[in-house]
């Protein structure tokens, strides 16, 4: 498992974050890699979406995977497993959020040759991680079922930051009082910009149209269209 | 609804929170005033939980709820509304925890005359909340089926400061794979001290146990036995 690395992530000592962020984009737009920062709260399934977008992404573009967690190791090693893709796990050591330098710091852990797409698995928290751009050129955020429609009241500045917001665990939709176009309407009163798409990342439903959203986002941000 | 305030936090000046902590604790025990401090993920169920418990407890103490949230009063018009104690909405402006001191300007826009039980309802939230010592007598969270039992795993440090930890949403058990007796385990790891509790906060299981054990830590808190 020569793939897997565990990165003890420092912190950061810029004072300026937004301006490193903005360095850090620069660098990757270089080495033309989009780097994709995806955010959730604890058990919204993040790892399981990567999994099943990865497969299907493998075969059209490079992927590389950041997984940042307090603790464990064990999404990085799941991801490798379950994809073959490159997957470096970020211990934060505590911290409740990922900046962009601690971003920088998973980076070099990464072999960027041939590499399109880095995804960064953010810390599961839907506060903290949306106060610090991390270089990424698109903001993405699963917010679940089971979770409550109501999340975009409660959290603003996470649905304000993020480019697409997933609605997963739609398997059990019936179970919950969530009401999905409530839903879509409070994630645009946050954000008029953002995209929602509904997903299962358990029986799959949905992952196609995020894959064909992140190809696009690539194709537009390359201002190519080598990917249609 | 006069017995609804909203509250607009300030952040706290005072460097050393344990030792303030302590200080806001032994202010509540000279008042006769049990904090309990609820934490959990986003979307778990801490205020159907709240609503549950309070309505199994209000003929025996007297109850007063701190709701933190970063905007919304949403929550502390559904306890007071459902309950009828009295609720203030702390806004903590984008803060993703709280500390003693933000706690302390909570508890100061509460009428604590008959007030026996405080509980403080934290910013949604697994990774900062755990820590700040709030000055709370005992520290509770709620981890809920969807979002999987190896959260103990990847959140240690808030499996570690809880006393009690509430397993909520049983009645989808069957819908998700999550394993009960796995889950307890870890919480153990973390916490060998710990309680775990399952309930189902929207048809009222477990919950008799959870107003128990919150009766049973105030009994011994007091060194009384008038709660039986």
């Amino acid at each position: 498992m020569e793939r897997i690395r565990v990165i003890e992530i420092k912190k950061s000592v810029f004072e300026d974050n937004d301006r490193d962020a903005d360095r850090l984009r620069a660098e990757l737009k270089e080495k033309g890699v989009f780097l994709l920062n995806l955010m959730s709260s604890p058990g919204s399934g993040k790892t399981t979406t990567l999994i099943q977008t990865i497969n299907a992404l493998k075969d059209k573009i490079g992927i590389a995977v950041m997984e940042a967690d307090i603790d464990s190791d064990v999404d990085a090693k799941k991801i490798f497993a379950a994809t073959g893709v490159q997957s470096v796990q970020l211990h934060t050591g505590g911290m409740c959020h990922l900046d962009a330098e601690m971003t920088r710091q998973g980076v070099a852990g990464l072999d960027l040759e041939k590499v399109d797409l880095a995804i960064l698995e953010n810390v599961g928290n839907l506060v903290c991680p949306a106060e610090f751009d991390t270089g990424a050129a698109k903001n993405c955020m699963i917010l679940s079922v089971p979770e409550g429609h109501d999340k975009p009241l409660k959290y603003p500045l996470m649905f304000s930051v993020c480019d697409l917001v997933l609605i997963n665990k739609m398997d059990v939709l019936d179970y919950f009082d969530f009401d999905l176009e409530l839903c879509k309407e409070y994630v645009k009163r946050r954000n008029p910009n953002a995209e929602v798409i509904p997903i299962c990342a358990k029986t799959g439903e949905g992952i196609d149209l995020f894959a064909r959203w992140i190809l696009k986002q690539i194709q537009l941000w390359k201002g190519e269209d080598n990917y249609a």
